[in-house]
């Protein structure tokens, strides 16, 4: 295999635990309004505009590739995209975050949703995987992805963020079969979302069950982890790898590594090796950098990745990523420092 | 013993995990909006009022004693209150939490804080105390409280509440020793103001050291653990039992237990036998329902309920209490419905 090969696959290759030449890079929210050039896009453009116009969301999704350095591009999107096609009327209120104007609360409001494939539901999503991948070249892989259904159920129950998930907890608890007929849906959307996704040219996907961490074990296992199991088993057989995240897990670890998920996403407030060993070694791992140490000095920043990789101490299988999403105001120079350093300091102790 | 004996000391001895007659129960903000008793008051004073007048001190923190059958009472106070003595202008704007009007972020204002004794600084605290011990004539023991270092520094900095610590986290990065004299400041402040709790009458205390789990734990072990062993070492002597609690610290535990403290409040993200492994079961643990689910119908609750008590195994040493806070809106029946359910349960199988 040529260098640039070995680069292309380094991502692919450490989801499925195989030796890389040195441990890949990439971020959550790595397109996004840290960087100028996106900036520049969103100026002119909303959130919404970009993702459904496939070739804006193409460039996009390229700008951070060259500029970081990074070894995956991840489609530009928005979990709650796919929402759109099952009925919900959804905006992006500026600063406040995904506002939904016809919350799902009733079993009527359940059976309202529609399930269908994303070839007709999210053309402008798969386009725009296809644009991406020829544009790419084989330079570096790219992800696709979608909500996790706990993730996507809480905003569509809440009508947006949330603090507490009041609202979300109130129904799993009070009408469990609505919160199952919300989930059996949802899972179905998600499976056939995914699936549409590697059709088009995605060669892994992440389910960003971003805010799981609010349940306790035990209602993570009886409410929400069934349904991840369904959405992995029937996205697996594509043969991409298949990464969850979600923040705040530390004490769902080992119950999150049974979704038969490749790769297991860490936040920053679990240790990576006392994480790892959580997840259990026969799976990857992917994190863990407190995205508020790249607002840090230099020094500072790298005390925090020679310790995240001092962690994962060479073992086939960690993915350098944040514990969370780039946030808005982070210096660029700093995000392309860790990719470098990351890739320097861990082909030298690789 | 006579039977009243024992149930008086339940809480204390399940502190230094000794056999009790059924497992203690308390809740965080037992005394607050969730109760008629409370919000009567409330309607007639603000929250700094109640605080500086020691009688409806005394009245709120007793309210919830009686009609609960709680086996312990906590002292009303808030976590900011000695930050006033301290120089700090603090207000609580109406639903939206404290506001500091002088944020701490440089050395200068690090410097102007002022640190006195709490028979000083805060004598509405220790003459509440005072008054309770005498009220409760020995029925409950009173727990006394502050807030952890980096929690109240968290406060300071950011001017309030925050959502992700980015002022925190940056003056810690960026200005460490700004950071650690504020740590030093605050634990000395803390360490007195404890201290000052027990000689009034306090016979165990607790640290609410709750958003520390924002955090990496190398940051937690670097720039927060030893600020928490020190007032812990300053308070331990006095014999009181010490718990330290924070929500979302399923990471940082091994941690946490290495502060000294007796007891180690867990939130309800993790399982409570994996968190009590992970503290170590030469400490006790309290915890750790999420609130949420006291909005639920009794089955769901008593579902939660057998499951904590069943993971705790009737080891010595749990104290059963939220994983947070109770929320406003709890209905009241269903918070005695917990404590009448805990105490049965443990009784039949202790």
């Amino acid at each position: 295999m040529a260098d640039g090969a070995i680069a292309a696959d380094r991502f692919l290759r450490a989801c499925r635990r195989q030796p890389v030449d040195c441990t890949p890079v990439w971020f959550m929210r790595q397109a996004g309004r840290y960087m100028a050039e996106y900036r520049a896009i969103r100026a002119r453009h909303t959130l919404l505009e970009i993702c459904a116009q496939p070739e804006l969301a193409a460039e996009v999704t390229l700008q951070p590739i060259d500029r970081l350095g990074v070894d995956a591009a991840i489609i530009f999107a928005d979990i709650l995209l796919p929402l759109v096609p099952m009925g919900i009327e959804l905006t992006f209120a500026a600063g406040e975050g995904p506002v939904i104007h016809n919350p799902v609360r009733t079993a009527a409001d359940v059976a309202a949703l529609v399930v269908r494939e994303p070839e007709e539901a999210t053309p402008s999503v798969l386009e725009a995987i296809r644009l991406v991948r020829h544009e790419l070249d084989g330079r570096v892989p790219l992800i696709g992805f979608a909500g996790g259904p706990f993730t996507v159920a809480s905003y569509l129950i809440e009508g947006g963020s949330s603090r507490d998930y009041r609202r979300t907890k109130a129904l799993m608890y009070r009408a469990p079969e609505v919160w199952e007929a919300l989930m059996a849906k949802l899972s179905d959307m998600t499976a056939r979302y995914l699936a549409g996704q590697i059709r088009a040219g995605a060669q892994a996907v992440q389910l960003f069950e971003s805010w799981v961490g609010a349940l306790a074990p035990c209602d993570f296992e009886r409410r929400v982890l069934p349904s991840l199991r369904r959405i992995v088993a029937a996205v697996a057989p594509l043969g991409a790898p298949v990464i969850v995240f979600g923040t705040g897990t530390a004490g769902l670890l080992p119950a999150l590594a049974t979704t038969g998920a490749d790769v297991v996403g860490l936040d920053w407030r679990i240790a990576l090796d006392d994480g790892w060993a959580r997840v259990g070694h026969n799976r990857a791992v992917q994190g863990n950098l407190d995205p508020l140490v790249l607002f840090g000095p230099r020094e500072e920043i790298e005390r925090h990745v020679l310790d995240i990789l001092r962690r994962a101490g060479g073992r086939p299988g960690h993915i350098f990523n944040l514990g969370h999403g780039i946030l808005p105001e982070t210096p660029v120079d700093n995000v392309r420092f860790v990719v470098e350093l990351v890739h320097e300091v861990s082909a030298r102790e690789g």
